[in-house]
């Protein structure tokens, strides 16, 4: 155990620990949901640092030997050492204070190691004065979360493009599956399989596209800000170079904000792209809810289409198969929806220059991200594509239906329309008996009207070109 | 017109507006809905002045022809008079500042007739010395919306009740309808329909008592606490008679809180209503989900139940009728959700010693309980009682379906069961004929085990009294 | 009385009633919020009556005068006749088709007066085979609800504009006014109090782009698409017409979704806009929040700006003036939130071909756009505007405070820093006078390192251009 | 490695592994959250087949020898060992079924260790047909959440008691702490500052009581109904010991659910719990911001109270300390309502006899258990306990203040008052100095009326016992 101290007095800390006595305090105070920061932010939090080391050597701020050392370790963590380190909980008060000052601790400690001290001997290398230099945990931290955010955003960015080709494909494999359409769970009108699955796509197509330009908006960073947005204390040299070594770190195309008093106390940004991820899931859970609508059976149920097996359904049902991958999509997308809330209130309750919250604002956004990349992924492997179509059964509930019973209004009218329909159901009649029993119109003027594959495309039944 | 003045200065008021100077300023600050408070609302505002009025004449305070006056004039308005002189909107600024003073205006003006004068002269009754006198905004407003809301939850707990015993009548009238039971949407294993009501007036019979019984914490008023529930300014003789003439006014067991700083401020017991009104809308849209799965069809959807007929249901699709009942509920369910959120904010922005934002917190509580209230009353007049089971259809499924399979289990074991449902789906045969075919058993243990009204019982289907 | 019939039966309609029989079923069936359908998406629904009665007349459909009694009751309507015509409930069940009856009905019986007859008549002029020609609710509603969305975001963008302008000309205003900067709520570093009203400023610019953006999506619409968006029953030409005739009418660039069936069934379109109108609401909330506590006072809290008095803030607190117009901001916000929430669960909960529950988003949307508009209106004019520093009250809490002591830690270590603002603190003494007193650094230098005005711009204090 | 094999097909299982293919699958289809199922819900689950295994070998359904090496396993399971065999992912698909056949398979595996046989030689013991004899996840799992979520419950609302007396110590303590009590955050009429601790107290013993109040409904659970509730295949004998020894194991006063298809299919009782826990995050959100507001400052904010510092505040600014637990208790508060609404729609998205989104709801309404556990600990032991009175500041800001304007109007009037409070306000004088300026009563009934500690009770200041 080595000795270590700050403003409330001293502390033990472990000797392996890398981490000092903030963390060791924040570990104390914070002890909420058991769980770590994400990852990908503490790495954007250490990349930040690294571009600040390099930065404040550059400018003469910071000894050479000293940065050397700080990127050193920066790019220790970055390929992936030292990730048990960082131990503070997510739910943290201090508006991410304790997060960055765990980053701080760790970098300064292997960086003090790098240079052959040993660890805790902030004279090598100070946390503060050297690791943190010139930034503000106000600043660091709004930065690291858009970083970590862009970066968990482009794969799912690139997973709806998936998903919008894995329903496209279905929509071109079911093109010549004619079945019921149903409005308000009622039979209406007939439609092709292949259609349903196009319409999914083409609100993914919408998702794909708003998580795609949303990323733009994350891109403006407060770095250089320091506490407030003012740049105190940061060098003006410093300001503006910063943000380009950090674009050349993270490969994303970030800006320094305008107006860096802006982004320092104000979240916006992250409430819509929570909203924007909500929306997608709105479509999600759409699409999950059609399909174990349309997957429901085997015998009394749609069965329209029959899902992949992907595991035994239950544990007394013999031979049941579940939709578990599209229950788990709907659950996927409840938890986003709650998320969304959370990241709702915390962003409307910041006050004058700081958002306090924005560490709960961060873990809940990348764990949106997080479960959306992998629920998109397993809906697309292990469900969509998949999917098989239940031709025969589609095509005897769309005989024994009677939705072609709109093509026929232009021919006799609506009201008569509707007493065939109704006779239909009373009877339990096929509406192409009732035609030819009633002689209402002829056998091959029937057929024309009623084709049912004409049905499904724009232009009044059995008019020809109109 | 006529000339009244306040504090920023002068301003002509309509010669037939009850309501005075602070009422107009309230109108060009808050066109926010362009709706007036619930009039339920205003009603519990006028009890409360009427029980202040004969109250502080009581205690001295008031002249006693004044207090006649006044309370005469609260008489009328509560009799349904003067409604449109409460023009407030619902939204607005201050605490419910405006409508008190409303309601103080209306009431002076009205009272000031009564005695022979013109409205405005105030010198006769003053909307603030009298008619306010003993009170304040931040103990009148919230006093009232409690009063608002029990006589509001009366009968919306009264009508779950009809809800509950209308399924109950459901229940028995189905007992015998058998018919394939779902998880997961998937066949299982089988139930009675009138189980399935049964189920659904379970928990509908939680929800009646939930709310019959958060009335009690909302009996706890803070009316004597004044500006901010410490009871300055209030008379003590007063304090205590205040709630006793309220009591007996409102017919609700009202009680003095005991710490009256608390309600001052803290809303959650609206939280709390808000949240089991809220509970209660799962319940109802899980019911109304189900009704329109089951009454799906009528050809190519499930088909067990027939919704009573409302309207006719499409302006293109002659014949179609509509499950509009059960989607205005689940509408409403959504309208409440979203509500309880509004309230659910409004309620933890309180500050120190009030909550500023009472007036939205009342204007969604209201609207919940008013939709509600008419809901359910169409959900068991215009649908539930009307429901009709499709018995043949029921009947049908029941047999082309394998949902007996799981009886087969302690006979034959999981494994040899789990392989004869493979069969019936991949070969399209029934489970009985199956059986027969490979001799798996005889013909009578096959009645005993496969009898499908046992299988809606406890116990081992083929096994006796175990 | 007349009597009018549908598939339901006779019913008897009051003779001074344009509407009939499906508005008088619907007005039994939907007693729910006792309010009315926005008059913007009626006037919507009647402008897409009109483009189909011109476009049904060219391709040949519908008699020219009885195309143009149609057209001619729709522009009676759209100037703002008949409006008490429109008794629908918002929450109604069927998706719309009420809405979209009530509207045929009432069009149908104008036009038939307008052609001689009297109400009723249906052989002269029908609601469902004339007024609602080639239309189905499915595509009429989705497509009216974007229209009337569309015509209600300029005015709220508009504002946000208006918003932007009012705080940077505050901005300027307020800048040479140095303050105490807070994060946390604990004095942080200098700011100047234009700075804030800056950084507002910035976030409400984000909001105004992205409603003014967001039009962009909302214009897609399903017209043509009829029941579930195949078009079936509809003339090609009167498809491809429709739009042109409806772009024309609105003044919208308006197009057809490539895909009709999209729109017709998925309404992430409006979660999203939604999602962006409660983006908005956490920046004015934060501002209201921020504005109210920087007023907060006059003696006993922050009080460094002064909030326009717009009513007398109390009814016992004599002289008291309340922050009512940002409390109203507030719980406007609070309202948006929950009608967000209202929208996302309708949004989600549609159903293979059709969401059966867009009249509640339809209602919410427009709440939602109503009171932001109003409530923006009255921020900027009857706060915004009118907000007056409190230049003396600012200045002396930044002398009495210690927060130049950032501005010393390049200077002096941020050890010694930290203990000299403990020192300052527990002495109840000034920053100056200890820097002084201990001789630390020489008056000179403090001042240059503690001016003010320099801590509230980027750079190192006392370091020159650094 | 060894083979097992299901309806899909063979797996290799690791040699290590005690759970089976059941598991691996679900491993294999859901890596979504990537976090485990909380253990308590495990140990819950485990009582459940403990129960089981006692209750089929007391009904003669199962060996005793086996009976006892499962009840052997779950012991060591319950015991806290194989916590790192439970691998399924808490946002599973399935309604549970993984979390269900993770649990048999672990339990079986180590039982025919116990048996002296090899893993995945289920012919000693098997998952499917001993350990999950007479039950069905369907049954199993909605009692375990219910068992795991009372177990929570009771140290939470423990902690929600000791919380109210924690506050109640304040009360006593700042019993004599008079200052400006504030509403609408302006200077309003004198508190004690132990009166506004007491407002809180009474919050949170409503909240207590609610939380413990809720553990009766989830008392009632649905083992021996198996798949659906119906309790086809559970002897009935079974069915009504089970709960007997399952109210043995746990210690909870379990009842069977009269209606076993209830809580099969409903979920409301979880949404009634979570609304009552988000109840409580408004009362603890609005202490939190209270506290932040009132430890504010140290010179530029309120400066009431004096929160006791856990760590250093920040990294830039020297001696600044963060109110962080506070602002931990508003991001706990924020989370809830997240979890909240995740639970709402996930309860309302059932369908007929089954909630397959129970894993969502469990894994949501745990958290908040957790986290609100270790929330209201932190809040008590390291920010409530240890917070100090500013009495000079309290006394101070008093003395400054015209809050005892109200005191006045009795004897002077309103509007009197209210022009003595402007002038105040304008000239910036004490009220007192005013009042004996302008001889508007003689000193010794100033004193009287405005005898600080006498406002902060009930009555009319000056008029001895009103």
């Amino acid at each position: 155990m080595r000795k270590e101290k700050d403003m409330l007095g001293e502390m033990l800390i472990p000797d392996e620990a890398y981490y000092g006595i903030h963390t060791a305090r924040a570990l104390e105070n914070f002890h909420i949901t058991g769980r770590h920061i994400h990852p990908e932010l503490i790495k954007a939090l250490v990349m930040v640092k690294k571009a600040a080391a390099i930065t404040n050597a550059e400018v003469g701020l910071l000894d050479k030997n000293m940065s050397n050392a700080i990127c050193g370790a920066c790019d220790e963590i970055i390929s992936g050492s030292f990730m048990e380190q960082f131990v503070v909980d997510p739910l943290q008060g201090g508006a991410g204070t304790s997060a960055n000052m765990n980053v701080n601790e760790v970098i300064a400690n292997r960086a003090i190691e790098l240079l052959g001290g040993n660890k805790g001997d902030y004279s090598i290398v100070d946390p503060l004065d050297h690791v943190n230099m010139s930034q503000s945990t106000n600043d660091v931290f709004p930065t690291a979360v858009r970083i970590a955010s862009i970066k968990m955003l482009k794969p799912v960015s690139e997973l709806f493009s998936q998903l919008q080709t894995a329903l496209q494909e279905k929509e071109e494999e079911f093109s010549t599956v004619i079945k019921v359409g149903r409005t308000q769970l009622q039979d209406a009108v007939p439609v092709l399989l292949g259609q349903e699955f196009g319409a999914w796509a083409q609100a993914i197509s919408r998702d794909r596209w708003r998580i795609y330009k949303v990323e733009e908006r994350l891109r403006q960073v407060n770095i250089g800000g320091t506490a407030v947005g003012t740049g105190m204390n940061a060098d003006r040299k410093y300001i503006f170079l910063m943000v380009e070594k950090l674009r050349a770190l993270t490969g994303i195309g970030l800006a320094r904000a305008e107006y860096m008093m802006d982004p320092t106390q104000n979240n916006d940004v992250f409430v819509e792209v929570s909203g924007l991820l909500k929306t997608s899931c709105v479509n999600l859970s759409k699409i999950a809810n059609d399909l174990r609508l349309m997957a429901s059976g085997p015998r009394a149920g749609l069965g329209e289409i029959a899902l992949p097996p992907v595991q035994a359904g239950s544990s007394i049902m013999p031979g049941k198969v579940n939709p578990v991958i599209p229950e788990a999509i709907n659950q996927i997308a409840f938890q986003v929806m709650g998320n969304d809330l959370t990241i709702t209130m915390a962003a409307q309750s910041g006050q004058l220059e700081l958002n306090a919250f924005l560490p709960v604002i961060a873990h809940n956004l990348l764990e949106m991200l997080d479960i959306l990349r992998n629920g998109i992924e397993i809906f697309i492997n292990k469900c969509i594509k998949g999917i098989a179509a239940n031709r025969k059964r589609c095509r005897e509930m769309m005989e024994e239906s009677y939705v072609q019973v709109p093509a026929l209004i232009r021919h006799i009218g609506y009201g008569e329309a509707s007493n065939l329909a109704k006779e239909c159901v009373a009877e339990n009649k096929k509406l192409r008996d009732i035609l030819i029993e009633k002689a209402v119109l002829d056998s091959e003027t029937i057929d024309k009207i009623l084709n049912p594959l004409e049905l499904t495309k724009p232009g009044i039944p059995g008019m020809g070109k109109r």
